[in-house]
């Protein structure tokens, strides 16, 4: 059997198609508004197909956030280098992927989606957790590593949401120099500096 | 006319029920899951009673925003007092809002709905600017006030996230004191440190 577009069921090519649609319905119309039937629908393959592959729709998110597709990944290519900059190539680097057409919509739609649902928190957690605090912690090689990536993803997150999200005004008129030399310095404090933790 | 509840349509009391039944509905079901009709049926009224007073759904939501049943404008309080202890005072209120049963539900079903609708962020942001930032700025009486209030509100916001909508291991660990001091010197720094603002 082979569907319209000419892919056969059960095949890799079948499953990125499905995946593809995932982050298109996600980023358009949020976790709430995704439903296996519409995302069979674009990817032009039958409901059960997408059972197949990612169980529910849970499953197909956190296949979305674990894909290229979703731009978090990106984040962790600045780990390498000098633990001094990194502050700064965290901060340059997380504006960049806000101000990039898709990946902006999909940062969106990730933190949309954590926000209305406490599955999608958890599986945005566990990426977090796995794929940028652990990595950022080996890269730190101090105690308490997590804590400190948390808190710098912590002014990160919040940094988005009032600049990209709400668009507050004095916020979303600054430039990216004003607003490293403003921001990049706390996180470099919450990576590498004197903080209070056991 | 009278309604099964004893109220009568138009009036105050009527309104006020109506608006109680609108935060419950944003709380419990976010910005999408909530509806006119479902809040009709909750304040048992007629829709086209609500839409009377509210308008529609933004309408609703704007109210529901500015009403004492949502959290934000207990925020406005600490702003009195002596400014230097300012950070630490908006931490701890911050937090302490955030762990209330009630208002930690609302500031969720907030940032849920201004995450997944334009036009919350929109209200959202309107009402940060004229009820938290423009007092903030009058209290700080300093250059770029509000630049510095929405910097602080940035750090505050993804704390929020990350540690009670996330719930991220490390940083949901911290207790109280242990968060104060790692983060309040940050909100502190935003609000009357040296910051390179024009």
């Amino acid at each position: 059997m082979e569907n319209k577009t000419g892919r056969r069921p059960g095949s890799p090519q079948t499953r990125e198609a499905i995946l593809d649609a995932a982050i298109e319905a996600f980023t358009q119309a949020g976790y709430a508004g995704t439903t296996i039937r519409g995302v069979a629908r674009t990817a032009e393959v039958d409901p059960a197909l997408v059972m197949h592959f990612f169980g529910n729709k849970d499953g197909l998110f956190d296949a979305a956030i674990r894909s290229g597709g979703l731009p978090l990944r990106e984040l962790g290519d600045v780990l390498e280098g000098d633990v001094d900059g990194l502050g700064e190539r965290l901060m340059r680097r997380y504006l960049s992927l806000w101000e990039h057409p898709e990946h902006g919509a999909r940062l969106r739609a990730i933190l949309s989606s954590a926000a209305s649902s406490p599955a999608a928190a958890a599986m945005l957690t566990e990426f977090l957790t796995n794929e940028v605090l652990q990595p950022l912690a080996e890269q730190l090689r101090g105690g308490e590593a997590e804590t400190r990536g948390i808190l710098a993803g912590s002014q990160l997150i919040g940094l988005g949401f009032a600049r990209y999200v709400l668009k507050v005004p004095p916020l979303a008129s600054l430039d990216h120099d004003q607003l490293v030399a403003c921001v990049a310095p706390v996180i470099q404090r919450y990576l590498t500096g004197d903080l209070p933790l056991v």
